[in-house]
């Protein structure tokens, strides 16, 4: 299965080598296919982790035990295996991510908890442990290998390589950032889930790169949406290898801690902006703001409604300013909004006031700003001063074809 | 616009005349078109009423009257203009909805709280006061019609007229239902909403008929999705005449009273699955059925995340027993859920259980179930008692051609 590249693809970006974290590629064959699908980032030891993983109940194993083992603070090895995802494939599914833990342990004589696993792909297959085992055994003897080389490995369905990059000035020291992400939807065929890697050589505690990863993603990989489906795996880590020598980060208050929050929350909304640009049938990029809601979690709430509904997001995909299904959509995600005061507008241009169409409406900016490929959706609630931006995708034909056309 | 008819429409059955409600059509020329597009059903003196309303807060003004209106519990007369919603218009739609009141209440010698009044159509632009007095005064003075003609009149983006029928026993009397109802999803382009209306010559108290027809929307239209969005106008009321004799119904105890209720649960099943047969797209009719969870509303509630999925449904429009996009939508409900306890089937037969794939997993008889027009998806969670079914249809390319390719 490969799809046209995404007619909103970028290029990858240069991402500079991150001290003490070493990535490596090899070839597992959980697929028959000739490409790299096993990812080896070495990382130096004390390298700080933190991660954010899916909300769904039914989840796998990989992220069972890296939400377990993140809390311990500290990583050593990233593995991430494409092209089977492991999940709903009980005991058998467990011990395949389990021996790969102990196998990375032994070689770099660190505890198996460091050592953090995820897996994207077919599910109902448990991960063949001879394979992994293999694979992982190439991967250590491998050579190095550049940052776009990880971005392929870990793709599945995505129609191009996905990668960010920030610096930030931390107590005098520049800390970088290099970070990949796979993900062509929420989930895609055979769930193809969101994975996200963030690697810098700032020194950091991992409780508060826990902290300012959780609040960064709330407020961008959380603010994305495709198609309203959850994977069973998303995940997003930090690692964090304190090569750059800066005095450690420990707290809102430390120096430097504003800027790297600022840069890792950069870099986290530059991620969540291209999985939804290599959203399945994507044609448009929608931004969606909302503004005069009576809290920033109802302005969340109400702008996830509007990218969610299938019915705004093919109105955008057939370039219509129909701000009438804008309108159900506010009414329908349950917060308070008042049909009296609401304002929805398109580019910049307003197309309804104080619930009522304008007299004057001009439809021809926004038509022309329609026909463009970043779209922008404003609603003002004109209730309070609660804010939130969300970002989807059209919903086309393509995304028909890619997820009914496709057979198992 | 015209679509073709859908491949999943059925004939309009026979509906008996009601005893104290008559209906009539009328040309109020709300679009440019030369059909009729008012209904007007007269009903008898004391013709108890319920209604059960759309939760969108961005509701119409007919809503919010109707709403209101059938508290004190007595219609003599619905209106259902077609063509213009009314919604999103401010006060001079209020007004419009106030003005057809005022003139069925003077003609009838009432309450202008016992006239309901429908609208569905474009929405932003208010009621053409003056169209809607002379299609009313039109329909006045026209001969009594048929259901099938107001089924008819009543729709506007509909595929086909939708109507069901049944009868009870209540205290050795028979009482009969015709009801007709209009909607092809949830909501379908320029807002055409889902308004549904059941007639019946039973006599029973306005309060518990409120509390017999919430009980039963809450079975069948609160199980249907098409496309999870809600319109701002979603009506289904239910007028009884009283005509056919029998003592009144007035509280559970009663004699007849469940007879009755499960006529009129059968009635809005029935009204209910022909607005998702009717569903933007349509291809095949999905029952999905949830056992095993751990009360009733969390069953629905996980039936409803399945039912919406948009991955769900455009592999059932592509025939593939994909049960992994099922795990998936079990798991983002948000409902306590077992991974390792659940089981997954089509058709009858599982393709999953407690959380692993069977074994022996024949495919042939579920490939055979999914190539037919009626789909079943059984999902057990393992947990409880609590059971639901709710109904959907496929996602198509059908869908997203009705809704993107066409402007507004």
């Amino acid at each position: 299965m490969s799809h046209a590249v995404s007619p909103l693809a970028t290029p990858f970006p240069a991402l500079p080598a991150i001290a003490g974290a070493t990535p490596r590629v090899a070839r597992a064959r959980y697929k028959e296919w000739d490409r790299c699908d096993l990812t080896f980032v070495e990382l130096a030891p004390e390298t700080a982790v933190a991660g954010v993983f899916t909300r769904n109940v039914c989840c796998s194993s990989e992220v069972e035990l890296g939400r377990a083992n993140v809390k311990q603070g500290r990583a050593r090895a990233l593995i991430v295996n494409a092209g089977n995802s492991n999940a709903f494939t009980g005991y058998r599914g467990r011990e395949a991510v389990e021996q790969i833990m102990g196998q990375l342990a032994a070689h770099l004589g660190c505890a198996a908890e460091q050592v953090f696993v995820s897996s994207t792909g077919v599910i109902g297959v448990p991960l063949p442990k001879d394979k992994a085992k293999a694979g992982v055994e190439a991967a250590l003897s491998a050579a190095p290998c550049t940052w776009e080389d990880a971005a392929n490995t870990i793709g599945t369905t995505d129609t191009f390589a996905k990668g960010a990059t920030a610096t930030a000035i931390v107590g005098g020291k520049t800390v970088t950032f290099s970070a990949i992400i796979k993900g062509s939807g929420m989930i895609a065929p055979d769930m193809a889930t969101m994975l996200g890697y963030i690697f810098t050589d700032a020194a950091i505690n991992p409780a508060y790169l826990q902290e300012l990863l959780s609040k960064a993603a709330d407020e961008t990989f959380n603010c994305i949406t495709v198609d309203s489906d959850t994977s069973t795996s998303d995940t997003v880590m930090a690692f964090a290898t304190g090569a750059a020598g800066n005095t450690p980060i420990n707290c809102g208050g430390c120096e430097g801690a504003d800027a790297f929050a600022a840069a890792l929350t950069d870099v986290c909304r530059q991620l969540a902006h291209l999985v939804v640009k290599d959203g399945e049938g994507a044609q448009k990029f929608i931004a969606v703001s909302v503004t005069g809601a009576v809290s920033d979690a109802s302005a969340r709430k109400i702008g996830l409604a509007i990218a969610n509904s299938p019915l705004v997001k093919t109105a955008i995909a057939g370039e219509d300013a129909n701000w009438g299904r804008v309108v159900m959509a506010v009414g329908k995600a349950g917060e308070p909004a008042d049909r009296d005061r609401l304002s929805i507008g398109f580019g910049g241009t307003w197309a309804a006031k104080d619930g009522q169409p304008l007299a004057d409406y001009d439809e021809a900016p926004v038509a022309a700003h329609l026909q463009g490929q970043n779209i922008s959706i404003e609603v003002d609630i004109g209730l309070g001063e609660g804010r939130a931006q969300v970002w989807t995708c059209d919903l086309t034909h393509g995304y028909i074809s890619i997820n009914a056309d496709y057979r198992s």
